[in-house]
């Protein structure tokens, strides 16, 4: 392998990356699958524990009890493959168990452990997959509704639901979203806190975008014209974001943390 | 771009990834550094908000004084950059706040979307940083240790490190690490719970690998002897990590993302 070619190609391609939301209706071969979930088990993982599951539902009906708590995301239905990706203990404290090693990872740095794992290997295998013509859409809806997620796919104790999303070949080409200036992520050496002008600057050029675009969407439309919204940050936590919706999820998480023995 | 010869690349050179603790004494040029920084911001992030922060680190005083954080793990001197990912929701706050927009995003749920998006972020930096002949080691110590890395970063409220790796052009050349079988991570459909006989075959492998290895290492193959380590589990949790030290991070984390307005 030449590592110039490959360096431009593996680059190229991360930056080609674009959420898919409908697909084609076209099996995975399972050579592909294995591939990708082969890519996913190389990532790093905290002391090479790999405290993560990956969970691949193809099943319709497993899929159809999964829509709801997706709520009502078409690609549940619409991708050949779900891939869910666990924060997983119960694993190595089965090892520990019949080893007859002193317990742990039944803790909160042990359930954030187990989320970096997955979220790594999650990444892994999304990129592998569109290397292979596929695309992925990524659904926070997985770790909003990680209890009633859990729940269907019979998730054990110490294994919590952290990172989802669906898997298939795309139907027709979307766009890339836009991204904020790299300079406004990137801070040198220390954190550098924003100016309110900062502020605007980095946000100048999605505000602009952003607001066309959903002046596209009719009800989103009504409400911009009749003044609710005045600009793109109150979509954001007038509609999609809730502070009310935020603090339901995350008391809603932290009680399913604690009913997975990740919080004592 | 051929897509077939990509495929072969990327997926090859995901599998080609092993954690790199020792680096020549060789800079990374601004060029490259940017090439990873961008690979880094076109990961998938939740509702598009880029939740997080990439802290660069160069400075040889600075790094000193995060050493001790990282428990005086080499990397973090001998490598020419540090590279912290936050979960980052400072940054939106602020943006909502002259926009006039209901606030959120100081709440759990919004603590782990910004961990999410990071490791996203990181997971792509690290493959964009190896296709350009570079080496990484991801360090668990950037979470154990948030509140004291947050300290010496500056990081205001809002602001929390999840995952951070050393980054330099590698000495010599390391090996992979092992494995456990890719179908004990992954389940069919739902998730399948392990028998103890599973556990012990899935196990197996790495226990007879591990135990020789660490045989090699004086201080522990001395426990070994002298009957107090008894099997690769319990090096795990009589030796690296403890019941006592994950409650204590555990605890230094949940007291941490008070402090940082992420639990209200």
């Amino acid at each position: 392998m030449n590592p110039l070619n490959a360096s431009a190609d593996i680059i190229t391609h991360i930056k080609e990356h674009r959420s898919v939301r409908e697909y084609e209706k076209r099996e995975i071969s399972e050579k592909d699958l294995t591939k990708i979930l082969e890519s996913g088990i190389r990532a790093s993982s905290s002391g090479n524990m790999q405290a993560y599951s990956i969970i691949v539902t193809k099943d319709i009906n497993i899929r159809k009890e999964l829509y709801p708590h997706h709520f009502n995301q078409e690609m549940v239905m619409d991708a050949p493959v779900l891939l869910t990706f666990c924060a997983d203990f119960n694993r190595m404290r089965k090892w520990l168990d019949i080893s007859n090693a002193p317990e742990n990872f039944d803790n909160f740095m042990s359930f954030m452990i187990g989320s970096i794992d997955a979220t790594l290997a999650s990444q892994n295998c999304a990129l592998a997959a569109e290397s292979l013509g596929l695309g992925v859409c990524y659904m926070g809806t997985t770790l909003a509704n990680a209890h009633k997620i859990g729940e269907v796919l019979n998730l054990p104790k110490n294994v919590v639901p952290i990172v989802g999303f669906s898997l298939g070949y795309p139907k027709g080409v979307t766009n890339k979203k836009d991204r904020l200036p790299l300079s406004s992520i990137v801070h040198e050496e220390k954190y550098q806190d924003y100016t309110t002008s900062e502020i605007q600057e980095i946000y100048r050029e999605r505000e602009q975008s952003g607001m066309k675009r959903y002046k596209d969407v009719r009800e989103l439309n009504e409400k911009i014209e009749a003044g609710h919204i005045e600009n793109l940050a109150q979509v954001y936590t007038k509609i999609k974001y809730t502070k009310e919706s935020h603090e339901l999820y995350s008391r809603n998480l932290f009680e399913y943390l604690k009913e997975q023995n990740f919080f004592n």
